[in-house]
């Protein structure tokens, strides 16, 4: 039994925002971090409570929702639509980073309160200009366009950012030199290690020429030591700051249908979840959402030959599928992340959440 | 990559419930209606999204969270085990129904909120002697114990059944009229149509000589119908009741891994949430809990040989997964339902919402 055509309207949903972070609202988040777990459908989720010593993050967690992910186009979405409903709160096409289904680029939550005097930073485990990092600050028709992305960055607002994609900035086809105007506009750039002290107010780590090494070839606490900075450095101002983080190769484990590169960027993931959730309980004023673009793979924890005391992970297919994907929700406006609603709904969840005075 | 041994702890978690359904609290639910997938996973709630015309039902509620699954005894838990943790608050061995893991007897919610004058009832597509049903009224060793299960039904308190499993009263190998036993215990019983009106204060629909005919053999309305029944007659006292449906077949199409077989009994007890739903909405004093004692199958909305615009059901196990399923949660005593547990817990968020002093 198939299905075929979209049955599942999108849903452009327009909600109007209401107050601005200077109410006096002590229910307001002053931080948002949104950790997504690209291809992490709950399957994935679930893994952490097998394969993890010690209680998975995702417990800690008082609000769940489920979000469903597809995208203008397809009832599978990619990543970039996926992001881009997150970033920008609209359904578009797969393949679109910053752009509605008219190819019209749509401003992002990230720049929006960049504008507003927030700091923001973006990380991610892929290529900073692959397309769940680079909907936050890039408008490109298609994800493919990684050196198109890469220009963009340095006058994006961005404050903070580590991953790979190197040979994006300074390999490129039309000769620019990306780390010169990154470093023209205010950024200290490190190319060589995540332990590197940096001491400008914005900084960027481009740690490999495209996607970073996965957990099982040695990249050891990359995202944890990214992140520990990407908050450091964020937290200094008065304003408050929006963080993304993004577990990429927990799709490619999911792509590849291989449990170990799985679970090992899983858990990975995992850990800068508890990271962040530390952050958030000290600090009291962040809201903390953990959600997925989409499931990857068709992954299952099924039984190994009908042993009901093996958990064996299995797969259905090497690409997406259209099952929903799980949020949490922590902090200060969590409230609202409960129930079943569309992805891009998350934007406006966060948009209403901190108080943002949108156009 | 598979995984040998029980590392999670069971969990018999002992809570103290607080406060008596007499208290002045408007925030209490005055009825509770469990509602059980068997069989339903994620990707199972999420395939209404796509097979169902208009919006699936579990949209409808507000607050979402995840139950973590596993038996006493088993990673992978099976009916028995999950529906005593529902009924009961404990993990027990898979097999288990109404037992604890010692093999002895535990009390169910539907039993202590019947003792304390509540109406209740149990309606399944499957026999009502099997697993999923018999764990709320029965207490055997070992599930396929049918007979002696529904010889436990005529005293055991419930007021309200509807479901298969005639021969287990009729046929038996110890030769007793279990019917007569029915009506001698103040029962009207009808083994003909769920449309047979029935006056006694009791009422019983014994209409299969085993499980239910399958939605794609013709079942019908049964399930829709027999809720509503049930809701009409418990509905009649002052004091409030319990009310558990099954959605058995989910389970049974997740086995044959059969997706018309799953959809069509999904779609069945979508129609059945909607209806409850319906009746909470206007009554203002029912809880009504969706969840499923685990996934069966393994299943997944996946790509079409690559093709993002097709939804193909596919399988990766003709058994139980080990992945958390979710928990739906409405009206009052709802907003404990958000968050991740163990499955045990439902039955003492429950307990907790409608203020049951148990021993």
């Amino acid at each position: 039994m198939t299905l075929i055509g979209c049955q599942e309207q999108s849903q452009d949903t327009i909600d109007e925002t209401s107050g601005t972070n200077t109410d006096v609202n002590k229910e307001r988040p002053k931080n948002i971090i949104l950790l997504i777990g690209d291809g992490m459908g709950l399957s994935q989720v679930s893994a952490a409570q097998f394969y993890k010593e010690g209680t998975p993050s995702f417990e800690r967690f008082p609000v769940v929702g489920l979000s469903k992910t597809s995208s203008s186009d397809q009832l599978i979405t990619d990543s970039a639509a996926g992001a881009t409903a997150f970033a920008s709160g609209v359904k578009t096409y797969n393949g679109a980073v910053g752009m509605n289904r008219d190819s019209i680029s749509v401003p992002t939550i990230l720049e929006q309160m960049s504008e507003q005097g927030y700091h923001s930073g973006v990380i991610a485990t892929s290529s900073i200009t692959h397309a769940t990092p680079a909907a936050f600050y890039a408008h490109v028709k298609r994800r493919g366009q990684a050196e198109d992305i890469a220009s963009q960055m340095p006058a994006s607002g961005v404050d903070f950012f580590a991953g790979g994609g190197l040979q994006y900035f300074n390999h490129r086809s039309d000769g620019a030199d990306l780390i010169q105007e990154l470093v023209d506009s205010g950024f200290a750039v490190d190319t060589t290690s995540i332990e590197t002290q940096l001491t400008a107010e914005k900084q960027a780590y481009l740690l490999a020429a495209d996607g970073m090494p996965r957990m099982l070839d040695g990249r050891g606490d990359f995202l944890p030591k990214a992140t520990a900075k990407a908050i450091e450095q964020l937290n200094s101002g008065d304003k408050g700051f929006f963080l993304m983080v993004e577990g990429s190769q927990i799709d490619w484990g999911g792509h590849a249908n291989e449990t170990d590169y799985l679970v090992s960027e899983l858990l990975d993931f995992d850990q800068v979840i508890d990271q962040v959730l530390d952050f958030a309980e000290k600090d009291g004023q962040t809201l903390v959402i953990v959600t997925a673009d989409h499931e990857t793979g068709g992954f299952t924890l099924s039984d190994l030959d009908g042993d009901y005391n093996q958990v064996n992970g299995t797969y259905s297919t090497g690409g997406h599928s259209a099952t929903m994907v799980p949020v949490f929700a922590y902090g200060p406006g969590s409230e609202s992340f409960g129930g079943t609603y569309p992805n891009n709904e998350i934007y406006f969840k966060m948009v209403r959440a901190i108080g943002l005075v949108v156009d």
